[in-house]
C-alpha cells in the first residue's frame, strides 16, 4: 500500500533525494567509496559543499552582502547563536508558537528582551495583527517565527519593521520566495523542506556580524563558518548531500516560485475539506494566519470521541504522521514542497469517506 | 580495482553499516518510508535511538552514574561545551596536537588556564613524559586528547591523576577497552571508529554537572542532552542510524577487546615495514607514543623529491586518503577499526614495490 508521509519533520523528500543518497551510500560520485567514509576534504565532497551553497543562493535569490552558512545542532542552536553574535543590549521578540518562545527565552540570558506580542492566550491560534507597529526602535533586532509547525499559523509576507530582522524559517523556507533583503539572519533547521536532520542553515547579512563586545566561542560565531565556507570543522557529510539533491529537485521543478503555486493548491484542497466538513473543524479560523506548510484540525467538540477512531482507519489507508501534537490536539497535515498533491486528495478522501460513516 | 580507504575522517566505517544503510534510506524498518523522511518522533526511530545508547554504554563498560549524549556540531563544539560546564575557575591542558590546542584555547575564554605540558616544539611528534605529576590540584579538570590524529600519536593508558579526568577520544574511541570512571567527560566526534559525520558523542558523569555558576545556553548543557535521552531536539537521525549499525557489528566482532587486538596486528605490520624500509621513515620514534589509528612516514630526506611519485603510485593501485596532513607532509595511513588487514597488508606490498624500484 502506498504510505502518504505527513510528518511535521523530519519529514517527506522528493525521491529524486532518497533515490540518490541511497546510491551515493554504496557509491559516492565514482569513488568506490561510500558517502559515509568520504573524507569531507576530498575534491568530491568540497565540490558537493561548494554546489550547495551556490544552489542555495541562486534558488532564494541570496543578494551580496550575505552568506550562507551550514552548521550542526538545528535550529535550537541557532536560539543562542543569534544573541551571541547579534545582541548587544535589548532585542525584541514575537510569540508565535512553542519555538518562538524558546527563542526568546534563550535570548533573555544576553541582555533585555521585549515581547513585542504574543497569540499565547489562545494556544498561539492566531498570528497577533499590527506587531509590525509596536517594534521598539532601539533595539538590536525584531525576531519573528514565520511558520508554527505545531499550531499551523504562518506570517505569509516578510514583515516591515526599522530594525534588523530575525526569522526562524525552519518549516517555510523554499516554499515561497523571500525577500531576503529584508532580514539581517535567517535560519533554520534543514529537516523539513531541504535535507535529513542534522544541518542547521543561516543566512547572514555579514555587515551585521562583528558589533558585540563580548566573547563568542569558535563555533558559535557565524564569522568562523563563513570564513571557512562552512568546512571549520567536518560538517554532516550525508546532511549537506541530501540538502544538495533536494535543491537540484527544486531547481528542476521550477524554483520557490512555483512551490508557492503548489503549497495553496495543497493546503486549498485540504482547508476546503475541512472547512466543508460536518465532523472536523480547523484549528486556525483566521485565513490569513493558516499555514500553508502544517495544516491543523480536530473534531467537532459532539465528535471528540471519534478522534482515536479516525486516526485508526486514515493510518490504515496509509496516512502517516497525521497525529496532531499533543498542546493542539487532533490532527496535523504537513504539506511540505515535496508532498505530491495526490497525497492531500488521497486524505481528503479518507476524511470524506469516514464522515459518510458517521 | 578494489579501493582501501585510509582517510583520517570522515573515514571507513563496516560494509554493515554502509549496507544496512542504503537500505534504510529506501525503507526504513519496514514502513515504507525512507530513513532520511522519518519523524524522530516516530517509535520506529525512538527504538534505534534507545538501542544505539543501551548498546554504547554496553560495548564500553559505562558504570553506574555516567550517561551518555548525542549531539551535533562535532567535537570542536564540546571544546566549549566543557568548560561551560565545568570550568569553575582553573583548568589544565595537555598540548599534543591541533585539536588539544583548540581545545585549550577555547577554555581561557572561560576561566585561567594551566599547559602542563606541550610537544608543540617537535611539531607534536611525541607525547611530553611524566606529565601526571605535573597536573595541579587546584584544577576544576585536566584535558587531553588521547590520540592525535594528524601527528600519529597516542595516549595508550587511562592516565592516572588526582583531578577530574577530561578526553578528547575522537580518533580511538571504540579501539581499546577504557576505565570510564577514571574520567568526569569523555567526549568526539562519531566521524571515525563510529558513524559517518554529523554526531558527537559523550560520556558525562552525572555527579560532575551543576557545579558552576554562570548561566548555561540550553543546547550546550549537557543536562539538556541528559533529561531529554538526546532528543531535546530533532537528532541527526541518518547518522545515529549509521552508528548503531557500527555497534552491533562491533559486537559481532567480539568488542573493544578484540578491536584493540586487531588494531595492534595492523599497526605492528605497518610501523614495522615503516622501520624496515630504506626510503621510508616513521614521524613518531618513540615506540610508546606510536598511534595504533594514524600511522605517519615521510620519505627519507636523500628519497624527498619522489613523495609526489609515491602517492601517485599508491594512488593509482587503490590506495584512499594516504596524503599526509599538510603541518607534517609525507603520508598518513588510519586503520580504524573497520579497516582490515588486507588494506594494511595492500599498502605494505605497494610500499615494497615502489622501494624496490628506486
Amino acid at each position: 500500500m502506498k504510505k502518504h508521509n505527513f510528518y511535521a519533520g523530519p519529514s517527506i523528500l522528493p525521491q529524486y533525494t532518497i533515490k540518490n543518497t541511497a546510491e551515493a551510500v554504496l557509491d559516492f560520485a565514482g569513488t568506490g567509496l561510500s558517502l559515509l567514509e568520504i573524507s569531507h576534504r576530498s575534491k568530491e565532497f568540497q565540490a558537493v559543499m561548494d554546489e550547495t551553497q551556490a544552489l542555495f543562493k541562486e534558488l532564494l535569490d541570496v543578494p551580496a552582502g550575505y552568506e550562507v552558512v551550514f552548521v550542526g545542532g538545528g535550529a535550537s542552536l541557532q536560539f543562542c547563536m543569534v544573541p551571541y553574535n547579534i545582541l548587544n543590549k535589548k532585542a525584541a521578540y514575537l510569540k508565535t508558537g512553542v519555538w518562538a518562545k524558546k527563542a526568546q527565552k534563550e535570548a533573555t540570558a544576553f541582555g533585555e528582551v521585549v515581547e513585542v506580542a504574543s497569540s499565547e492566550d489562545k494556544t498561539f491560534c492566531y498570528i497577533p495583527k499590527g506587531f509590525e507597529a509596536k517594534v521598539p526602535t532601539d533595539v538590536d533586532y525584531f525576531h519573528i517565527t514565520t511558520n508554527n509547525t505545531i499550531y499551523g499559523t504562518e506570517l505569509h509576507k516578510d514583515p516591515d519593521v526599522k530594525v534588523p530582522l530575525v526569522a526562524d524559517m525552519s518549516s517555510d523556507i523554499f516554499s515561497r520566495p523571500i525577500d531576503i533583503s529584508k532580514y539581517s539572519i535567517i535560519y533554520g533547521g534543514a529537516q523539513k523542506n531541504l535535507a535529513p536532520a542534522g544541518l542547521a542553515f543561516a543566512i547572514v547579512k555579514v555587515d551585521a556580524l562583528g558589533k558585540v563586545d563580548r566573547h563568542i566561542p569558535t563555533m558559535l560565531d557565524y564569522r568562523t563558518h563563513i570564513e571557512a565556507g562552512s568546512m571549520f570543522n567536518t560538517p554532516p557529510c550525508v546532511t549537506v548531500f541530501g540538502a544538495l539533491q533536494t535543491l537540484k529537485w527544486l531547481k528542476a521543478e521550477g524554483g520557490v516560485k512555483e512551490m508557492q503555486r503548489r503549497a495553496l493548491v495543497k493546503a486549498d484542497k485540504l482547508y476546503s475539506a475541512i472547512d466543508g466538513s460536518r465532523i472536523f473543524r480547523p484549528t486556525v479560523t483566521d485565513h490569513e494566519d493558516r499555514s500553508y506548510m502544517n495544516i491543523c484540525f480536530v473534531m467537532k467538540d459532539e465528535y471528540k470521541d471519534l478522534e482515536k477512531e479516525f486516526l485508526d482507519f486514515a493510518t490504515a489507508q496509509g496516512m502517516i504522521g497525521i497525529k496532531g501534537h499533543r498542546s493542539v490536539g487532533g490532527f496535523r497535515a504537513s504539506t511540505y514542497n515535496a508532498l505530491p498533491v495526490e497525497s492531500v486528495d488521497a486524505l481528503v478522501a479518507v476524511m470524506k469517506e469516514f464522515e459518510s460513516k458517521h
